[in-house]
């Protein structure tokens, strides 16, 4: 409907339309709004946006154009789900995993503690039912998603007092969200829930002991290591961090099948630019908190080895009573063991050696 | 000029070009042709070709369309460079590793042995320099060059006897190309030359003792555990392998810019796909090979650590005598030094641990 109007008009546009060039004078003009979870100091994820904006802008001379806010410029983070499902906004790019309290079965387009990776997430969706599964979900929601880029492996945070083993968890205040913080309750943490912004006052003063983020190219922004020295490994909690694009479902019908097929190519491919930024600048940027005093820390075996046992006891747990988490967690687990099977033949074996002998060197 | 023409002519239309969809009326119709190294029964690098043509011809409502034709069809893999270089195809999609004998440059473009892994490369490509210093090589080839998908890290090939050390490397008839090729000599194996059709029965006859192919998914079509049955890892000769999808650069310049970003994203998701692919596909593959008879063997850490060796000492020998591969490995040698710093900190070490915990359980 929508696009036979500018069809027509387009047409009617005579003589004009024979000097512009030949898209531009025959396809709908569409203006969309793209509601982002991060900061534009969250450059790589808020960034992943603006490019995918800029491919379609550019594969469409500009008829089609997406203008990304960022977070709090229309809504907050934590509303972006809602706004796109009211057409408040067309489309929005977020985690899935802020809206776990209004649908656990989100966190699996997102992470979960000891899940995927960032790889294995990616493949799980394009080739292991998993994209249909979200999808489903997502049906709900009255929204088209779409994998939105990967953060990789997250750190485990920053820590006031070194963790020596599972002991120092217990009594713990501890800054982190999501399914994470129910693993971690569980290991006897206190979860606390801050905004990034009150990270840095709040383990200055005390109010917290820890503080978990992302990895070191944002973290390096937050100073924390000014305040919280130890930086601990791995985020078991965020293996990998899977972003979507969510679209309203009648905004994506309306577009003519051109600009569907289009945005599909432009979110997939700035989809896999996040990684690679994030893969290009941690190294960089965890070599300077280094230099800064940062002090890098394994998680004890123990804290891991608990981490485990209670992350997959929840999921469990959560199964027995949500048949839909229960559907998506078999698809999720199953591909899951298959991966962990065939990782550590070729891909693992390859990377650490590489690792031992760089490390001989250095 | 052929862009006007077009715009002219469906313009003429008139009012069968009403009823038509907006964007086929007005774009210019145009008909490619794409090379790919790949026969049609290696579906993954094949299919991905085929996945980025059709993103296209839907991002354009069919008036652009890139015809895909398998390994032989127009030429072979061997000759993919030189055809696009001479326009007798627009387009090819291949592993620049065939062509180090006309530019060892090229061997950056999809794999050195103990090089990058799948995600470091696209990472070095888009953030490190690399896509750039890439394209420096291929304007010499009249190409432009983009990542065309990853296969991750793949198998060591298939042993008629086991390897128990370095020693057994020696006098090993091996088929083996590219730089690997070099490694291996180094070692004191001989390196074979042999078409993929031809491995099965080389191996059957004892005319060759060990052969190197891809991986899981890609090995059990030649089945070679029949014949050969020590399953080797890692290839370290490939901890990735990227291909690339190759444009001559007076078509490129003939597109329209959209059609140009529209390419852009097609490839960058299509080549997104292929990793996935693999990465769902070759656990199960794996599986059944075991099943077969297939035994895993991990190649001993004196091959590992006299390839290690050997792989630098040759590159920085090539590097003494050719400028271009020495601008190009220092780029890429620091790029992996930041990123073997950086990887088994949060990445491994969650990828290492979630391994062991599921061997536990299987």
């Amino acid at each position: 409907m929508k696009r036979r109007k500018f069809l027509t008009a387009a047409i009617g546009g005579g003589v004009a339309g024979l000097a512009a060039p030949a898209v531009a004078t025959s396809s709908p003009t569409i203006r969309w709004r793209l509601g982002s979870n991060a900061p534009q100091s969250l450059d790589t994820i808020y960034g992943t946006a603006k490019i995918m904006a800029g491919l379609v802008d550019r594969a469409t001379n500009g008829q089609f154009k997406i203008e990304v806010f960022a977070e709090g410029e229309i809504v907050p983070a934590g509303g972006i789900l809602d706004a796109v499902q009211n057409a408040t906004l067309e489309m929005g790019h977020t985690a899935s995993t802020f809206y776990i309290g209004k649908d656990v079965r989100l966190a699996f387009d997102t992470a979960l503690p000891f899940g995927l990776t960032a790889r294995q997430q990616i493949a799980w969706m394009y080739y292991g039912g998993g994209q249909a599964l979200m999808q489903e979900v997502f049906d709900d929601y009255n929204i088209r998603v779409a994998p939105g880029g990967n953060s990789g492996a997250q750190m485990g945070g920053w820590f006031r007092k070194e963790v020596a083993s599972l002991d120092d968890i217990k009594g713990l205040k501890m800054r982190i969200g999501g399914l994470s913080s129910q693993v971690l309750a569980r290991l006897g943490a206190i979860p606390q829930q801050i905004p990034p912004g009150e990270i840095y006052p709040a383990l200055e003063k005390g109010a917290i002991d820890a503080a978990e983020w992302i990895g070191p190219h944002d973290d390096e922004k937050l100073g924390l290591y000014k305040v919280a020295k130890y930086y601990y490994y791995p985020g078991f909690w965020e293996g990998n961090t899977q972003t979507s694009f969510y679209i309203n479902k009648d905004k994506w019908a309306s577009l003519p099948a051109e600009y569907q097929a289009i945005l599909e190519s432009a979110m997939g491919h700035a989809g896999q630019t996040m990684t690679a930024k994030y893969d290009a600048d941690n190294p960089l940027a965890l070599r300077r908190l280094l230099q800064s005093g940062a002090v890098l820390k394994a998680f004890p075996r123990d804290v891991l080895e608990a981490g485990y046992k209670t992350a997959f006891e929840l999921y469990d747990e959560i199964a027995e009573k949500n048949p839909g988490f229960k559907k998506i967690y078999e698809s999720w687990r199953e591909f899951r063991s298959n991966a962990l099977f065939w990782w550590p033949v070729a891909e693992l074996s390859f990377e650490g050696f590489s690792a031992s002998e760089a490390r001989k060197k250095s």
